[in-house]
């Protein structure tokens, strides 16, 4: 499809363009677009069929967003802006330079500009900074005729006509209706009748996160967004909850691998960007660990005397490291889905002892066998083996306490996770090593 | 809520609790239930609203539906399975004993019942595994009239009424039909006029993590599934599809904290089997860490003449680990979410590199500065600063390397994560460690 596409433009052959893009997806073209240079897809874009062209602007990186609005003549930017929902205008506006918002406020008309400032003054990551201002408004006393005929009449201009809200003269919102029940109805009954006066709704305020908690919770498809005063200032969309999940996760990935977590891909960041969202906890973990050495020196002379204890560390301290993120990373994953509560610590903690006595005693017997045929010492066996035992069991308590310590003081869960956890489990793993050692071997 | 509804159900004040579960909301019953305990469980259940009765069984987690289908009469199952769909009704057989499966299955009229079984044939984790069957057909040349005519009809026995599907006489698909552009359209317009024939579908054998990434690309709310054909068979709708991402997220996060992945929650998960899930990586990990130690056997004269050499190991392994694990993270999330391909290799690469160098002089600086303060020794701060520098760069070329280089293998990346690549990590920084230090230090 490209080769043929850039094939075609190299000969100037436009209206064979025109004809090869008729049907095309929206989603496929910033795919398309990448293997263009930026003279080809000014073309491209003009040669869209119009209704693909605004979904596909919506679709593409900023980058490639700005270039374009370079690109269009006023007129042209104008048609593209009148058939992006408000949400998209507004996430555009945030990634522009101030020169493109400029002209993009240009573009609409006042009541729009009016809007789209109001929708900017929404903290980041609330709800009323990712809804929508379109949706198919109903009365209580409209007939399911008179509804059909008002969401004819809007349906163009609104996301989504499939779940229509049914206000007040004063825009309180006081039931949803889905347009299922409106064409399952008789003809002659009235919204009121049918109407779902228990529906779910979400504060304009609220974080986005629980509002895409919601969407999975109630498999809804679109929820309503209400003021102070249960005024009805706009709906949540489906798909804009998806991509709030996705933020989410990756967030946590990164937050998970220690990284300062970047709203941008791999790619969008620059090489010092991404250095910069590593160092500090690299920083931070590094000083953390030269504790273990601390705890090392101390203990010199046992390894002076019997240099073998020093080759176990390396194997203590992953296993330990290991142990401890295993059990992180369930727990922060559990309390992330919600399964997991702070009021569940104890059954959580006594669940993890018992497993990591399973864990525990099944890397002993294996060490055990290990070190009598490798070095045939029985007093390393059982100082490498209690050492096991001790370290798994410290590692899954942490592992456990520290995510759900760390939500029950609001901090995020996910900065107790696997590099942190390691660090302190190390500590703990090299200490309980050598002084069980030092009991032992009798130093 | 829950306090008010125990304290009727003691008193035996049924209608009351009648009345108070008038409206409730299907999504919040299964943590009703959990502070029930199994008696009021089913009074509870025969109290529901007939059509939140359904939608609340599916919700439940699977013993508690067994429980349930236990203490049910035929009739009342019949009158449930009757109300649910045919992708929840297979979920459901999926996860019963035997004889609870025997009791579902007789509760089916024949022709369901024969479709239950060719859709258990699916394999896991396909298309045909999460698809529903019920769905609304049209024909090309019906009018928007006769559209809804049938829509209507059918309207209740479909999980979404709000895409509809265009087959010919043979079941093959021809288009779909949004709802909005039937009641959009004018009198008289032909289903043909107005069906969208460019559309996204998926075979019944295609992985529900492909199915769930279209969802995501193409913005959709179902899609359609055909077998060889071209004969539509089923629907996938898009909260399958967000329970697949979630479910995949998950795997990936336990896979990438070396653990075996489970489909249960963490508290429906035994202590015996979290052991088992754990034991196999830990031990893997545990061997491949014993080479550490041998390399650290090896140098044994370097550090018995220069003990503190020692203390350093832990701050070595743990930074090395981490820097591996940051890269790893990326990389592997990238490869999820589509953002880095593996034609990308040598950018990635070229990029760590680079963000390897500057993060490797920002702890070299650390270092060197902490070193000469706290033991005023230059060649010690230049041995452990070099090898900072050296970890580091191998740490992050193998941190995005060998999750790209598994891709490309058809393995998943997601193993390629922090516990194996700190574990190589390891082995390579005490390597370069020892060799250094031999060397400035003439050992």
């Amino acid at each position: 499809m490209v080769e043929k596409l850039q094939k075609l433009l190299e000969e100037k052959k436009y209206s064979d363009v025109h004809e090869l893009l008729e049907g095309i997806n929206s989603a496929d073209i910033p795919s398309i677009f990448e293997e263009l240079d930026e003279e080809q897809i000014v073309i491209v874009y003009r040669l869209l069929p119009k209704d693909v062209a605004a979904d596909a602007f919506v679709e593409l990186d900023s980058d490639m967003q700005e270039k374009l609005i370079n690109a269009l003549t006023d007129t042209e930017l104008k048609s593209v802006l009148d058939d992006i929902f408000m949400d998209d205008t507004v996430d555009l506006i945030e990634e522009m330079p101030a020169n493109v918002v400029k002209r993009i406020l240009r573009a609409q008309n006042p009541a729009d500009r009016k809007l789209i400032n109001e929708l900017l003054k929404y903290p980041e990551d609330s709800a009323g900074s990712i809804m929508t201002t379109e949706f198919i408004d109903l009365k209580e006393n409209m007939t399911v005729e008179e509804a059909i005929d008002k969401i004819r009449k809007m349906g163009d201009d609104v996301e989504s006509i499939y779940t229509c809200y049914v206000l007040t003269m004063t825009r309180k919102l006081v039931g949803i209706v889905s347009l299922k029940d409106i064409i399952l109805a008789k003809n002659g009954v009235f919204v009121k009748d049918i109407m779902d006066t228990n529906f779910v709704k979400i504060s304009t305020l609220e974080d986005q996160e629980e509002v895409a908690k919601k969407f999975d919770k109630y498999d809804e498809t679109s929820i309503p967004v209400v003021d102070n005063e249960n005024r009805l200032v706009g709906i949540v969309t489906i798909d804009d909850a998806i991509d709030v999940l996705q933020e989410e996760v990756n967030e946590d990935f990164e937050k998970m691998a220690a990284i300062t977590p970047s709203e941008d891909t791999y790619f969008k960041t620059s090489v010092f960007k991404h250095a910069r969202n590593r160092i500090l906890w690299l920083l931070v973990l590094m000083i953390s660990s030269t504790f273990t050495g601390t705890i090392i020196t101390n203990y010199e002379n046992a390894f002076a005397a019997i240099p073998i204890l020093v080759a176990f560390i390396p194997m203590l301290m992953d296993t330990g490291g290991n142990c401890g993120s295993q059990s992180s990373t369930l727990i922060i994953r559990g309390l992330a889905n919600d399964e997991i509560h702070f009021k569940d610590i104890f059954k959580v903690w006594w669940k993890e002892i018992r497993v990591a006595v399973l864990v525990g005693i099944a890397l002993f017997a294996f060490n055990f066998v290990r070190i009598i045929i490798q070095y045939n010492n029985m007093k390393l066996a059982f100082i490498v083996g209690f050492t096991l035992l001790g370290t798994i069991t410290i590692a899954k308590s942490l592992g456990c306490l520290l995510p759900m310590l760390a939500k029950k003081l609001k901090l995020d869960p996910a900065i107790m996770a696997a590099p942190i956890i390691s660090t302190i489990v190390d500590a703990c793993s090299v200490l309980i090593y050598f002084n069980i050692a030092v009991v032992i071997l009798g130093i």
